[in-house]
């Protein structure tokens, strides 16, 4: 038997190419047999590690079920979904993951004492797919949301999984749904794969399953008027995150408390908050966006700032994406740093300050025009300038994405199988 | 018109001695109708406000429904369900407050988007019943977890109610499911409210569908050797709650971040965490539970201390009552203070450390045996006396909550009709 085992296991590895660890797991797998666990019998492989592409199966939604796709001027951010959904589950006492499914869109079920409901045990990602100029369908660099996603999964006590497997899976499902893909330049593909605890069981516990699903929408600009700048509600009695929280993961914790303080924000007629931490104020994030600031130094240097990955700050694909960017054009200088309120005031106050604008994948960049704070209103100058940093971002960000030209950030969803 | 709804409201107050601001929003609801708002048409009355147990309907479970009642002895937390649950919608559309409803236990039905599945919006309350020894059923201070939970929906966006309404739904469905109250002392039935966001939008924004609904179990004890006291782990490196957060409401996103600490703790086999706050590492909770020291000062006094509400804190019920407790025996002096691991140290080194225990529904009172911190086990002598107050508390609220005598915390289930 254990001869078999191991022949098993060399045979696999070769045929599939897989990891050593891998065939260590099969080996532990057929132990696992030989001991009688019933329900470790009808896989051939050890489902721990992850999810299959090559075990996706498809139903296709019917006729009657497929739904009139908008008009693309109406459209608005997470109102509509496609006609198809992926899913996949994982039951710890069934091995691991199941096999990954397309489905049509349809709701979920889920016992009433679901970890998710009671304890936040759910993490997310945002991403998009782009119709580029070519007719190309591509998503924005899926491999750094794969990456954000497991370490999210790894901060609520849930299956992590290879990120190229759910990249092919959700690669597939686009292409059922291509024809959602909006066929503008304003327009794109938002998805938003889910990660979510279901053991139905009360008590603060890891959930021994997990449901694992992705949803599509075509969306227009997150914000109602997409040419309009934001004006920011700063207020220190709120804070977003802090050390030794997971301020630093997509987790759904972090969304739900600040939903009171962006009302509040609302009530005060600005569009988001600007949220601050410490005692000195510091500005960390804006909305669900990363923040930029891009000023002038006292030796008259310009400088593009935001605020370092301490454990406060959301890992943002699009934040990354524009510190690259920057550092290959070499104009000026990119600094990852704490950023204060004082700081900020001072350098509105003696006209160093040029732009401070918001990043993220729902709203790419998004221009700053004020700051309220302890009762003040603070003018910020972005929309003053001729030609501003953050629309050469923005613009320099669509040509990748629309497929101007081809960069390897912009992975066509047909290139990954 | 006019008159018609003034006439109508008048009546509808003498009828049902409901405050007067319900006749103005009675009348405010006739203006909406004469405008034509459609979606208000089909109510009496404004149930923006709260769900009327008055309107309850009950479907109850057919005989092929009914699930098999497990053996006291064999009870875990959290793991068993009844037979019936209690449902409400809320839909800011529809103007509020839909019909309460009792029916069978069943899945819930999500859109895949739903507001709790991605952002947390989410929150719930626990508290118990108990059969006493006279027979009767009673709830624990159900009128302090109906004030907290509308706390929670305040800081989760989600709309707020009239607790005492949802108190007579909660009394009706035990009422149903009474048979699955444990004929045991060591026993309870665990109610747990729930209240979530259920709009299936993307964005993070208040959800304007909302469902609340009520599971029930049986439960033993929430630890699974109930004789045994805790070994906590103390790592200064995680953070629960924090100012400007939302620490102080039962909201699902205080939860989900400590499952990953919990797990830490339970490798370090320690059974509990022990949250700290700050640089001078302030004990804040233990697990889910409040805490609790015991102490000699250095005159010789003795000392009841706990946290202060002071944002970091859940307003605990037990803890509330353990302080009013104390507060009647007069005995000791009580203080709710910061309390920090230094003076924990300290006391303990200087043998004026008594006791440390843990409070709250699930458990009572738990108590303490030793904290690993810093590297280091520092063990606690709460198990060392022989009338230890951890055990007098205990059994004091067990004496009110099985009906030993008749005290107000103890509401018996068909009084508050």
């Amino acid at each position: 038997m254990a001869m078999n085992a191991k022949q098993c296991a060399c045979r696999w590895v070769l045929q599939h190419q897989h990891k050593l660890k891998q065939a260590a797991r099969s080996c532990h797998l057929k132990v696992k047999e030989v001991l009688g666990i019933d329900e470790y019998r009808n896989y051939e492989y050890d489902n721990e590690y992850t999810f299959k592409y090559s075990e996706l199966t498809t139903t296709l939604a019917e006729p009657k079920q497929l739904r009139a796709k908008p008009d693309v001027s109406e459209l608005k951010f997470g109102q509509i979904f496609t006609d198809h959904m992926f899913k996949v589950f994982y039951h710890k006492a069934l091995g691991g993951w199941q096999k990954p499914e397309i489905i049509p869109f349809e709701n979920i079920s889920l016992h009433p004492a679901a970890k998710v409901l009671h304890y936040a045990v759910e993490l997310f990602e945002g991403l998009k797919a782009y119709r580029g100029v070519d007719g190309k369908i591509r998503m924005f660099r899926p491999d750094l949301n794969m990456q954000r996603m497991n370490l999210s999964a790894i901060g609520s006590g849930l299956p992590t999984f290879d990120g190229s497997e759910l990249i092919k899976c959700m690669n597939r499902l686009i292409q059922i749904d291509q024809e959602w893909v909006p066929h503008s330049e304003a327009s794109s593909l938002y998805i938003r794969p889910t990660l979510i605890g279901v053991d139905g069981t009360l008590g603060v516990a890891q959930s021994e399953s997990a449901l694992l699903f992705t949803i599509l929408c075509p969306v227009g600009a997150y914000f109602d008027d997409k040419n309009d700048s934001v004006a920011l509600f700063a207020d220190p009695s709120y804070t977003r995150a802090w050390p030794g929280g997971c301020g630093d993961r997509k987790m759904g914790s972090n969304y739900g408390p600040t939903i009171r303080v962006q009302r509040k924000a609302l009530r005060k007629g600005c569009q988001q908050v600007l949220w601050l931490y410490g005692e000195d104020h510091q500005v960390t994030e804006v909305g669900t966006m990363n923040i930029f600031i891009f000023y002038v130094n006292e030796r008259g240097e310009r400088i593009l700032a935001t605020p370092p990955l301490n454990g406060l700050i959301l890992p943002g694909v699009v934040r990354q994406s524009i510190l690259q960017m920057a550092h290959e054009w070499g104009e000026f200088q990119i600094q990852q740093r704490t950023i204060t309120m004082n700081e900020v005031i001072r350098l509105q106050e003696e006209n160093r300050l040029l732009e401070m604008f918001g990043s993220g994948t729902a709203c790419v960049v998004s221009p700053i025009s004020s700051i309220e704070y302890l009762g003040r209103i603070l003018p910020i100058p972005t929309m003053e300038h001729s030609k501003p940093l953050y629309n050469r971002i923005r613009e320099q960000l669509y040509a990748i994405q629309y497929g101007h030209f081809e960069h390897p950030w912009a992975v066509p969803i047909d290139s990954v199988y």
